[in-house]
């Protein structure tokens, strides 16, 4: 039987939710339980479902990754400036101390303006299919360079009003021209995005399941073989697939029941709807990455629950139809657990930017 | 003339500005402008006035700085979740990428509130007679403690909610323990107090004046010599002396004319008075610190001025009643350059924080 799942999750990548659950869920064949082998199989069934460990750089065609724009990007990160009222830098709603999410159920930006969704960590996040909770941004250049005129974000009134203040602070024209050689005038909202997109890729948290990927089976402790089982096993893999453990495809958030019915939900949320306008996308997400998640606090796309075991709880509930039992419940937060990963150390330092003049 | 000015400078440490008055500024024969040598005495005349290279810890006979507790007020530097709205820590309105203060006139506290001065670097901050623009906290230990409370900064309702929250975050108590050894329940405020500071007295940033005080007398450019000897000629010592070159005493902001006459102050602050309620205290506020100098624009209490060139002849103007020419400027300008420290490695690393439960 679970060899019928894994292709399936293959395939599902990047399609389209309806698709997925006329595979999954309503194929009872494939949405039976598989029972994973507790053997040494164990790791080669992982390694089909969520492929490879992770990279060292998540590449970019489009944005190569070169050090000049890493570094750059690293400070455009942490930049106030470039922000209506200088309270807002990426750093504030993805600060590397909360494992760059930043504890709210909302992000708070510019004049205290509220945004729509819960910010989700920055790490790893270019590895997924697109950026935002909706998919409303194609990659992480697009994110960042977007966040500057993003009304609850940086509130900058446009692109020009965002490149004068950089150009104003006479440290950054150089860092520009290093990092964007081709340019005559490097000093672009593009460039901005491209440089943090950059710096971006770098984020890259290996955990002990990558390891264990890689086929060293102490890597995992017991419990957490265990939960990994239990993970597969349950279901949780049929989305949350793939070297990030999510973020590969959307998702109806709410399969079985309303998503508000179990979490604490102020209001409903159309999700990607909002984008695609089609009656399919409603409440529909992508599948958020599971790495790190054990450090990420509040859960779901409105922050709405904030204990991971409730989390885990809801999923099961409304997503796969199972009431998961406290043993279960447990065995997949153990899994988890091997999902926190070590930030690259230079990430963890902070840049001196270049003061105003 | 050099050897009567100096011993002023020192009898009015700590002392009120007004005896200050009469003595630098009534009593002609030291109010005129002293002659510096070029020559090597110059290393000697610097160490008189500014005395002892920076430490490498800020000590202190209350709160001795332990590796524990340095660690964790590092940690707790950096935490948002103790503030009402859960957008405030002491790394907003001090972070390190701006040489640890914000680039904001006023800092922007919980819930948009606005504080009602300029944040002033923690970098060295522990080295001055007491915190704040008005001397209104007593060292660096209250100040941290206080912010709790503090209706623009953390806005806590109590410091019992700022413990409880701590104490609901699992990874606290122990290292809390660790670091307050001698307490039974050691998540106090005062105790985030205490942590706070002593990773503050950590933050000492020794520059190029430093090795120059120590007899390095190639640590210093030859503008930045020059611009020393102007430093002292035209009489900015009087007041920015010490180690710290600066934060040792209060003065009154506008001697020579209101200070509101020359900055682009949207109000006229009492300063001082506040505190004591004495008409003497009026506009008085604490001689700033000048290290790190160049990386901490806008400048004086209500961040008004926004380029140091022009805070530097507004000083002259208004405290020394002396229109300095632009070869003056330029000179102090480098001089205070030399002011430019390096901020501790460990200071730059970020901390991770323990996840919410």
């Amino acid at each position: 039987m679970k060899d019928k799942s894994r292709p399936c999750v293959m395939l599902l990548r990047k399609r389209n939710w309806s698709i997925f659950l006329s595979l999954v869920f309503i194929t009872p064949a494939i949405h039976a339980t598989p029972s994973f082998a507790a053997s040494e199989d164990l790791i080669k069934d992982a390694k089909q479902i969520f492929g490879p460990p992770l990279p060292e750089v998540i590449s970019s065609d489009t944005n190569p990754v070169t050090p000049q724009k890493a570094k750059l990007g690293k400070m455009l990160f942490y930049e106030t400036r470039v922000s209506v009222d200088g309270t807002v830098s990426c750093a504030r709603c993805h600060p590397f101390d909360l494992y760059a999410a930043d504890g709210l159920r909302k992000s708070i930006g510019n004049q205290c303006k509220v945004n729509p969704r819960n910010a989700p960590t920055v790490l790893n996040a270019a590895g997924q299919i697109s950026e935002h909770w909706i998919g409303n941004r194609k990659d992480v250049e697009d994110q960042a360079t977007q966040a500057l005129l993003g009304p609850p974000s940086f509130g900058m009134p446009s692109y020009q009003a965002a490149e004068d203040v950089l150009k104003a602070i006479k440290g950054y024209p150089p860092l520009f021209q290093a990092a964007f050689p081709e340019n005559k005038d490097p000093v672009l909202a593009e460039n901005f995005g491209k440089a943090i997109g950059a710096f971006e890729r770098t984020l890259v948290t290996p955990s002990p399941f990558d390891a264990f990927l890689k086929g060293d089976k102490k890597a995992l402790k017991d419990n957490q073989i265990q939960g990994l089982k239990t993970f597969m096993e349950v279901g949780c893999m049929t989305c949350h697939s793939g070297t990030y453990i999510g973020g590969q495809m959307y998702q109806k958030f709410g399969i079985f029941e309303p998503y508000w019915n179990y979490t604490k939900s102020q209001k409903i949320d159309d999700g990607r709807y909002e984008v695609t306008k089609q009656e399919s996308d409603k409440y529909v997400f992508k599948v958020p990455m599971l790495r790190n998640v054990e450090m990420t606090a509040p859960y779901f796309h409105d922050g709405s629950v904030g204990h991971l075991e409730d989390a885990v709880w809801i999923m099961g509930k409304i997503q796969l139809g199972k009431d998961l039992t406290k043993e279960q419940k447990g065995s997949i937060l153990s899994f988890l657990t091997s999902l926190t990963g070590t930030i690259p150390e230079d990430a963890l330092k902070v840049p001196i930017l270049p003061p105003s003049d």
